[in-house]
């Protein structure tokens, strides 16, 4: 591992600090208990009370609590942001030899940029180019005519259909399969057909792509997913779908057909979000949100019922299907007291 | 790509047409705006107005719909499925070499029928046979003895494990694994001891598989997915389950084990489906349907509470919580004025 | 097949027996209709009854249900267990040649232990360590400095990442990705900033993992999962998350970031549970539970609204939105018939 020193660090970063500028780091770690000669951050003010005790050599902190830093300590803003950048500087996985490994199948007419390597197993088919600086893990297989730009990061067995476009600096974890087909089925008078899916995959700059994901192609023109997006693992974005800059999706969430997502969106794990649909610039969807149509305004939203033991939730289940039958005992009563003059409640069931 | 005039797409498939026999046309197009020399049509009849203003050359409508196109027409009962049709004919995934690759490793005992592709980096272990015409894609690894029908075309990265038995002309997208060990358990004296699972997976005829699906094998008899079923990407289908010819099932649905769904189902995505269960023909469940008992008759189901704002939204939660509570009241209120000598609800909390 | 008789298995399995000593099975089967020559159990004393039809020629079974066997039988307290242990002998995947497939890509640094098998297409980077008698399938890829411990069987295409320790005799299915990079981004002034994921993965001994099941490493300390543990398909884990010894988890859940699992937790399939919660030990989560919060108490636990007809379901989703209404009028009610002078409820919307 290498070392830092705090002078170091401080002077790469253009962070203030405090304590002995000598203080060396290796590694990082978690702020409790904390590690001798490694270095953590403080970005939860609940959890100041740590510092104290921390055996952090070297905490990143906001201003207001570098007086609680037992030992040494970096100044930010934002102390995750600078840990970010920092802890980079340990990460061993941005290390890689440039050459194209000898078990790997690359078609003579394939293109791999300088600087580039690719893993033992891995098939670049003809016409695929690889930019600069690229990391193409062991066994991932690279489609005809697919362009993968400069700087990009693959695992392990991605898989990138042919004529997909994959922009600059992007990351993607094992398995993630980037412009399979398209769902699209016609019933024909013997079951279904197939409708070919003829669109592509586009995907922009410096885009993060999680383990087992899959983006499928367009039918006719492309999917699109934008710079800067976030996806986790064992994401599913059918075909057609638009996804905006710099949005980001947790884990198991499912889109479907041709929706376009915003800008700066967050979506929560296990999001289901239907077909054909439209949703806002910085909509923020809680987890195991269930999404049947457009969104047109910024704003948090969430749905479902959340836990409960078994024997209460079952209760709650049969009451909340007898609500009908709430609805009219409480209607005869209102009529009995001649309460209510007014027209019942309508059933407003065209809502989903 | 390709060139087709109208008179020629007419001739081969059989469908009246309108405007000039000579308009040619080399892809597909989005009905708007369109594209000049290009092929679009008309299957939702709410996009009606979208026909005076599109660029697309050639524009597939239902009779009722021909006066007003604009180009050239091509005139079908249903214009999606003449769609589906014909938009093969522009289809690059459907071409490929014959012959195995170098790259590829083919047991010796392993067959690969006439025509067929086999991929730099597949894997066909001893005793598998490949039928003809089939492409194998890179990566794709075919358990011993297991059986590949004529005319498949496995994109990448497929899994087949050993004495699974796929039909005729399936297609199946990247990472998909068909035939994984069953999810099946014992409780011993020192935790979970595993029940081996010694069915295989059998699937039928013209069926689609979605990437990074997973099917596993039966416990004791196979796994069945009948002829012509639609699966999308990540879905999951555990031990035992039976599907019936010609469902369609969308992405991130769960299928728990010995489940049998019926024929000609329409399966929403994200639907999750217990154990042990039968699903009659002909049912359509939602989006998010979480199935926890049989459906003896076909129709359309769904289940959960969509969206709302989040305040919104755990307002109501907590309205639901305390129905127990609205129903006391309601009761109190009953028994005041003397309006109800009935019994009270019980709670059929046995539902579920 | 090979074949056993009763006396063989009741002597290599310590079970009394009853019937013909030389009665012979050569593999599995169900009990109903079942098959000569074939070896059953009955578990489930509600099927008691199939007993008397059955064609298996040995049915092991609780010695309560002796007496109800036609054929042979072994008895044994927990059949189900006796019979998971002794279809093993009809188990092929068992059996594997050692050695490495001359299409393996093993590094000049990496060591594979005594007996151990590694499938054509493999990738074994720098410095990992397989264990002795392990089975690495077709195309797995091993990352650099990983450790996979003595009987390992790995089924295909599986990947595991750099440094990550897996214990002893785990079994992993095809597509399964364990040590993807945790889904860790700091707001930064462009956008999205990664945050370097510097913990590992490390997994107990006799743990087995689902197809296409993903767990991310730690993004400071490692993710942990405990000895015994059972992951079913398309499983997503995040990192930092730690789970107890013998839990068992179906297919399609996700656990969020920094969740902590608690010991012989038994959790149903696509459930969804959030970030940085505890779940005590012994919990039992029903299928498609929303957990949002810690479970301090073992016990059962359930959510959601079950399925419904779509009508039905639509109105229902109505009434809970109108429950505020409800509130209203009942509380008028209660108003004008002085009944309750009491405090109008909260609505507890802090809940969730």
């Amino acid at each position: 591992m290498p070392t830092f020193t705090l002078d170091e660090l401080a002077q790469r970063f253009g962070l203030p600090s405090r304590g002995d500028a000598a203080t060396a780091v290796s590694g990082v770690c978690s702020l409790s208990p904390g590690k001798p000669g490694r270095l953590s951050f403080l970005s939860n003010p609940k959890l100041r009370d740590e510092l104290a005790d921390s055996a952090a050599a070297i905490v990143i902190v906001a201003p207001r609590h570098a007086d609680a830093v037992r030992g040494a300590a970096l100044i930010a803003d934002d102390p995750y942001l600078a840990y970010a950048r920092i802890a980079r500087l340990f990460d061993p996985e941005r290390e890689f030899a440039a050459g194209i490994d000898p078990g790997a199948f690359v078609a003579d007419d394939a293109k791999v940029g300088e600087g580039s390597h690719v893993g033992a197993g891995a098939v670049i088919e003809s016409g695929a180019r690889i930019g600069a600086g690229a990391y193409i893990g062991p066994g991932c297989t690279i489609g005809r005519d697919a362009v993968i730009g400069d700087g990009a990061w693959f695992a392990a067995r991605v898989t990138v259909a042919a004529r997909v476009v994959v922009g600059l600096r992007c990351r993607v974890q094992a398995g993630a399969v980037l412009g399979s087909r398209g769902f699209g089925n016609a019933r024909g008078p013997n079951g279904w057909e197939e409708v070919p899916q003829l669109g592509s995959l586009t995907i922009g700059d410096d885009v993060e792509i999680g383990a087992n994901t899959c983006i499928d192609r367009g039918a006719i023109d492309d999917t699109v997913i934008g710079n800067g997006v976030r996806l986790d693992n064992l994401i599913q974005i059918a075909h057609n779908v638009q996804i905006g800059e710099h949005t980001a999706i947790a884990a198991c969430t499912g889109i479907a057909g041709s929706t376009r997502i915003g800008r700066r969106c967050m979506i929560g794990g296990a999001v289901g979000i239907a077909g054909h649909i439209e949703i806002a610039d910085d909509v923020v969807l809680l987890g195991r949100a269930m999404v049947t149509g457009s969104i047109a305004r910024r704003g948090i939203y969430g749905s479902g019922l959340p836990l409960d033991d078994a024997r209460e939730w079952r209760k709650t289940v049969a009451r909340v299907r007898r609500l009908g039958r709430f609805e009219a005992r409480l209607q005869q009563l209102e009529k009995h007291l001649r309460l209510s003059a007014g027209s019942q409640d309508d059933d407003h069931s065209d809502i989903i």
